[in-house]
């Protein structure tokens, strides 16, 4: 049989959206999305899960209501889950994103940015 | 408070034996686990868990009895449980991996591979 690899590049080529997570990869009952983001998310938290963003390629921050963590390629975090967090990117930033399947971007706060869930590509 | 970030190469410069995996992050009951692989591992299965491979420098193998998938860096792949693989790289990789908490590197194989389970960087 073939197999082929999951090449965030070209994965990551599909689409330009902002803030809308594409999901291109599934572990068990999580998920694995690629995210392009540029300037400033909405606050949020995820009550029942906590969320692990990796950079892949330029720089974010996630801001939190008593601090920030600055993230670069290479560079990964997991926010806990029930913590408010906002993340940002001054310039357009790639990131993977690890949680259960079917956690909305938005979290607990909802609104325009909310994304449509469970997108593949 | 002051958050810091997980930085990749800097956790594997903290360590140089091969095939030992070492946790980096958890999110929920998964844990993000770095390491350095070179030479081929032992064909094993994890019967109740998916496993994700993410290659962060280099190129690996994963042999399956009726294929493989080559892999190199800013690519990943996840074993689907129970199927049976070997991971290799001809030279030197390192990879991050992403599993459940408390899963063996050797899977039902055991042997002289199986590295200290739970070991944090």
């Amino acid at each position: 049989m073939t197999y082929g690899p999951i090449n965030f590049r070209e994965k990551l080529d599909l689409f330009t959206d902002l803030w809308s997570p594409r999901v291109i990869a599934e572990l068990n009952d999580y998920q694995f999305k690629l995210a392009r983001i540029h300037d400033d998310f909405v606050w949020h938290a995820h009550d029942d899960t906590d969320e692990a963003f990796i950079v892949l390629k330029g720089k974010m921050e996630i801001e939190f209501r008593d601090g920030c963590v600055e993230l670069a390629e290479g560079e990964m975090f997991v926010v806990p889950k029930g913590v408010e967090h906002r993340p940002r990117a001054t310039h357009e930033c790639h990131i993977l994103l690890v949680e259960p399947r079917g956690i909305a971007n938005t979290g607990d706060a909802g609104g325009e940015k909310t994304a449509e869930n469970d997108v593949w590509i």
